[in-house]
C-alpha cells in the first residue's frame, strides 16, 4: 500500500477509476474528490448506475443493439420502417446515424468489423444473424454504415458477397467532402473518389 | 428521454459519468462502453468503491486529513514526528508532499484557503483547530505549504498572527527556481524573489 494515501478507501476508489481509458491517477484522484464532495443520494446514483447497467443490460434478440428489453426500444418502434436495415460496426455508430435524425429505419449492430490484425473474423461478427434476417424476408434494403477503413470496406464486402443473390437493395453511405470544407484541404483520395462519385446537381443547396 | 439511447440503463449510466468535471458526453459513453465490456466483478468493485468511499470515510480528528479511521495513519504512526506540523490546504497538497518523500512529519489539513471572493472566511477552514493544537503543546515546528496565490499567501499571514506569540518556530516552504528550469524562462517574479531570498552555496549539486 501507498503510503501517500492516508485512506484505504480512498485509495481503491481512486485505483478503481484510474483503471478507466484515459484516465491517469491525478485524474483519477479529482474526480474521486470531486464525488466525495456531493451528497451520498448523488454517490450512490452514480454507482449504482454503472453497476445496475451490467446486470441488467441485455442485447437486442433483432439488431443486437444494447436494450433493457428482449426487443429493443427502436426495434420495437411501429413508427420505424423495419424493411430499411443500417448495418453498423457497434452501437456507438448507431447513435451517431440516430443523432442525424436522417434515418426512420431499424438498424444491425455486427459488434465490430473483420480484422485479422486483431483476430476478429466474421464468425465473431453478427454477419449470419443478418443474413437470416435478411432471409426471414420483409427487408427491402441493407445500407452498409461502416469506417471508412480497409476493415470496414473488407466487411462491406464480404457482407455485400454473402447478400448480393438474395434480392435486397444494398447501398452504402457516401463519401466524399464533409460539409463546410474548403477543397483545397481535403485529402486527395477522398477528393477524387468525389470526383468519380458526383451526383446530379438538383440547383438546392448542399443537394 | 434522448431516443438516441437504445437503452435508458445506458442513458442513465451515462448521464452520471456526464456529471464528472471535465467529462463530456462522448468520453462518458466511452467510458461506459469499457466498463460493459468488463466482467460483472470489475464493475461491482468499480461501483462499490466509490459508493463504499462515501459511506465510510472520516476526516482525521487530528489533523483533518480523510481517514479511515479516527485517527490517520499518518498522524497514528510513531515513527513521524509530530512535533513538526506541515500546513496544507487539501489532502491533494498532502499526497504531493507525502510523495517527495523528504517530509517526515504530521499534516494539518485546512480544507482551503481564505478566498473572500469566494465567500471562504477563516471560520470555513480549521485554522481555530491548529491554534488549539499548538497550544496543546508538543509541536516544534509549523511549515505553511501553501499555494504560492494571493489566497495562499492571505492564509499564511493569518496563521503566521494567530500562532506568533505561541512560541512555536514558523517557517514557510521555499519558492524559488524549479530544479531543470532554464533561467530564461523564469518568470520575473520569481526569479526577483529567488535573487533575494538567495541561500549559502554549500558547493554541492542542487544545494
Amino acid at each position: 500500500m501507498n503510503e501517500r494515501f492516508s485512506s484505504m478507501l480512498l485509495e481503491k476508489a481512486v485505483s478503481e477509476f484510474a483503471k478507466l481509458p484515459g484516465v491517469g491517477r491525478k485524474t483519477a484522484m479529482r474526480l474521486v474528490l470531486h464525488l466525495l464532495r456531493q451528497d451520498t443520494a448523488a454517490v450512490e446514483a452514480f454507482g449504482n448506475a454503472i453497476v445496475t447497467l451490467k446486470h441488467e443490460v441485455r442485447y437486442c434478440k433483432v439488431c443486437h443493439n444494447i436494450s433493457d428489453t428482449e426487443t429493443c426500444r427502436i426495434c420495437a418502434n411501429p413508427q420505424r420502417d423495419a424493411s430499411v436495415v443500417c448495418v453498423v460496426e457497434d452501437i456507438r455508430a448507431a447513435m451517431a446515424v440516430e443523432a442525424t435524425q436522417q434515418f426512420r429505419g431499424v438498424y444491425h449492430v455486427l459488434g465490430g468489423v473483420i480484422s485479422p490484425m486483431d483476430g476478429i473474423g466474421p464468425g465473431d461478427l453478427q454477419i449470419e444473424s443478418l443474413v437470416l434476417r435478411v432471409a426471414a424476408g420483409g427487408i427491402k434494403e441493407v445500407i452498409l454504415a461502416l469506417s471508412t477503413t480497409m476493415e470496414g470496406d473488407t466487411t462491406n464486402f464480404y457482407i455485400y458477397r454473402k447478400l448480393e443473390k438474395m434480392g435486397v437493395k444494398l447501398s452504402a453511405i457516401s463519401r466524399g467532402i464533409s460539409i463546410g470544407d474548403e477543397l483545397e484541404y481535403v485529402d486527395e483520395i477522398t477528393l477524387g473518389r468525389s470526383i468519380l462519385n458526383r451526383t446530379p446537381f438538383m440547383g438546392g443547396v448542399g443537394s
